[in-house]
């Protein structure tokens, strides 16, 4: 099909991790992490991350923020995060699953975004038996509505999770965007910052399959190898899915790859950025725009064969991945500015 | 390093799914299983088993195992399985955590079988409330030490599940084997004989990760892609899970890998069954050999660079994947014979 | 101590409750449930609820409901309830815990209570596998706040419930209170009014402890025995459990008490009703009143020794129980007045 | 019905626990255990142990079991016990499901004994991730077949787990019967011997309802509370759970309810000791005979109206209460030597 901007999960392969997994395909490797491929994968994150981490390797982003906040929480801990956060919203229940129990108690958010205050009030409310003990605080770096924390405001938030003996969760489904918005590095957008644990998504990231929990405090890291093994997240031929990070981190194509989709974002702002009744419903700071247009605006895109999902309210949330062709990216702008102006 | 055959899964992708995936990194494609690969990967299921089953795609045999036994009990229910069963031995409690409770009622077994008198004999012992109550019973074919059951036994034991209200479920994590072995179909190896479900392995086949789920009976399949979603299961970019088993299933190298295997077993039986003190622990029907020597072979073999589990009772196991090389196979031979005649 | 309004659950065992259990400890009895109490208990709830319903006796509210919703659930489905819905503020993750995962899906309430568009609204929100499929609606009666659902208000909400294919639960852990003040029967208030499944509480009413669960529909019984012995929810002794259900019944003081209740909390409403600037904040239909009044007037409530929960706004919670004092009520309707005008 | 002594569930409340819930039915309680009856019954189990201990309050022994391994284990831990457990062969699951996966690593018992030597072989078989980690060995004193650890042997299991970096659980559901047994305090019984937790039994000690759970190391005890609140097992009018308690440890009931079933036991073995063809299965160092017999004895008993379990290979058992008639005792004996010398 002709390129669809409905999510970055539409998208292949970046030719880095293709290659990464070529490469890994000459011969036999030792099962289950123990291979050469799998120790250069983690060593590169403790390289690009300035830190000794503990990292493990999971199939996808479900398993690797379940598991993460599961880690985090006895079954009867709650978590804090924002209502519009993936796991609330699209994980069918993971996070309890994985978790057996934990609540995840949600708080209004604005843009997208959890605040220190929201926290505190949540995390305060309540300290009786009753009530499910906060014990993580989760944010998604960049949102699910495609903003970007600044370095402030996650330190902001890092700060009440300490004054409050919560720990902070990340999930980074879409890292990569971040850091490059931010213009900073992994280092500075994670643990500088007060992070104790990170989810980097590597799939839409331009992976095949595969995400990385990266736990700054080894504390948190302890048997989370067994718990993974438990909840079926131990791929038996591990260099599959650590080959391709070795190539990502090497050639810092994450970093490029993320900055792509941002530009794109961007670039299609720049086309409708004048038009008048449409408009972005969130501030444009990663790879989506969330377009806010009359329906028959939005009606008008889907018989020109655009696939998007749709909001309460009127919302097209378009997504761009590292394959984003900037062409298509303009045969959206003007198919929109058309129908705005029709 | 040198080829070793201490497990199937140090093979890498075989050249059929290694096309596959390059086929499918073309362009865009929807996510989450919707896509043109994952349906014809599907129906190419159907075709190869002769009937309407439900198919579903995991990633691995952990997950596929213990999510198709979630599926077919409640947590206060039980599972009759052989003690040597790998859902028992290797799983880390994955059944258990799945399914949030349900019991393995492991029975002892000869040559890594059940038999429909040991099934009876478990189902029946008790029927007070007490005892979780039986819900399936789980055949892995070939089984954990090599051995292939005939179809007769397994039409045996499926009798004996109807007879006492049980489902069969079916580990087939080396099910291409069992079929090269038996000389019959996939439909003749699985539901004709009885199976509800089987759990098809594609890892140890010859592809990177993946299984497929099939349950022949569709009411057993209920809701089973939300069970699969909540417990981390569900790939996004799915065609890279799915696209692989079009082109093995299409092809026959499905079949093809597990003969090579297969062959490579009787291979090494060939160079080493005339020998003093040193034999096979179980009939070699299937890819492996599990090795009965002396604590001095096994350790000059070990010497000698061959890597391999250990048994109790003095055993090595050796495992020939769709990559096995011949005259690694025939070295291997050779320093046994060696090591068995020094 | 001087007694206190402030919970339901500070009352002991009425005397009918009690005599049973002394007649009830006369000689051996049949463990688990299988004595003649027991079976005189469950017959009792057949009788007064007119049908041949399954019964089956559990330890408190909290086991009650959540293995009730778990039994209309898998992991993945979702329960509808009302967002001042007791399983979702005190019940610390308990309907997670025993479904592994079934989400909650919390929707606004007014005076505590669901309306069939509020149900309809979050059923159809979502379809898609991502969002946990909704299983079953649970209201509670009377609700948490002291109100009662007229019978054609939960003939809306069963009606929205069979036309969408979900389940229609009750929290009655003040069932008989709902009973009184809508002068119905048991039967009226619940299966025909279209309730699949009733927790009818025992120790708000005037026992130690003991639940009773009732399914009106059989099917969804089916191995609650077993779910309920799982998960600690057995008792060797049951005797004790079941015995004072029997009296209860048999005598109507289920109702008696409940009634005591509900005219406990008029008269204290008789007593205030006139006072400026402070009032009841929800209609009072039950055996709670919820004291809108200034913090002054709460702090003066305080000073002079009563105990009560407190709530967002300056609200107090009094409820009455099988034993409340009149006198005692108007000591207390007394103090208010006196605060509210001092 | 006629006294039987299938089970020491079969008897009700002891005089001095009756007592208890009569005083304790005086009046109002704060709920959910912040009443003086909870408080003097925890200091109770303090000062009968000698030891600041931690104390909870459950409803049954499924779950005092349950949630205490729970709490000592992850889901991907696993707890070393006897295969006669009680946990193993009578919870239907529960110790699985509280824990969410935690598999229970059966080892052959001799006179239902855990040994040292199990222990170390089961712990040390396998230190993969594979796996579930050992993190619990479980004894259950007196035995479920009426035997009794010396506290050497205790004492002996106890240093196995120390050097194994595993807890030592106690099943003390009729701990009473051990003391009494063992001629020693329950403090030299339980942590002086190396028990970290101690599951006391009050039910079959004369109670309704009821068991305490004691960590003798305070750091296990963490959040325990709310562990309990969310797997149903929280009493919101405690004070009838701990009551009781109050008088049994006052008294010492607790200890000469226990002594009167084990003389029982005695008293019925003295009167068939000298019988020819039947005799004790195990040695008779509690409250329990498991007697065996020829299978026409058996069914002689049975006709005379006597209840009872039996077992594979001829046996019967017979437990005595607090509450077992001498007199019927010894009709008991009576029977059986009519029947054996029939």
């Amino acid at each position: 099909m002709d390129q669809q901007f409905a999510s970055d999960n539409y998208a292949g392969i970046c030719p880095e991790a293709w290659q990464a997994m070529q490469e890994a395909n000459a011969g036999s490797a030792v099962s289950y992490g123990d291979d050469d491929w799998t120790h250069r994968a983690a060593d590169g994150f403790r390289t690009l991350f300035e830190t000794e981490c503990e990292v493990f390797f999971v199939f996808n982003g479900t398993a690797a923020n379940s598991l993460a906040l599961a880690a985090l929480c006895q079954s009867y801990h709650s978590v804090i995060c924002a209502e519009t956060a993936h796991i609330v919203t699209d994980e069918c229940g993971a996070p309890e699953f994985f978790s057996n129990g934990s609540k995840l108690m949600t708080v209004p958010a604005h843009d997208g975004k959890l605040t220190p205050g929201a926290i505190r009030a949540v995390a305060r409310s309540r300290s009786d038996i009753h009530f499910p003990k906060p014990s993580v605080v989760t944010i998604t770096q960049p949102t699910e509505v495609g903003t970007v924390y600044t370095l402030d405001e996650v330190r902001a938030i890092s700060a009440v999770c300490r004054e409050l003996g919560l720990k902070l969760h990340m999930d980074g489904s879409r890292f990569g965007n971040a850091c490059d918005t931010l213009g900073c590095s992994p280092a500075e957008a994670s643990w500088k910052a007060g992070v104790d644990v990170l989810c980097f998504g590597g799939t839409k990231n331009g992976m095949a399959v595969g995400e990385a929990v990266l736990f700054f405090d080894h504390a948190l890291a302890f048997e989370f190898d067994y718990r993974a093994k438990q909840a079926g997240q131990l791929a038996s031929k591990m260099r599959f899915l650590s080959a391709p990070w070795v190539k990502m981190l090497e050639t810092g194509v994450w970093r490029k790859n993320a900055a792509h989709g941002n530009a794109c974002a961007q670039r299609l702002m720049g086309a409708i950025g004048d038009l008048p009744g449409v408009g972005a419903m969130f501030p444009v700071e990663a790879n989506s725009v969330f377009l806010r247009a009359p329906e028959p605006v939005l009606e008008a895109l889907r018989d020109k064969g655009w696939r998007f999902y749709t909001f309460i309210g009127g919302g097209a949330r378009f997504m761009f991945a590292w394959d984003a062709d900037p062409a298509r990216v303009d045969a959206l702008g003007a198919d929109i500015r058309a129908a705005a102006l029709g």
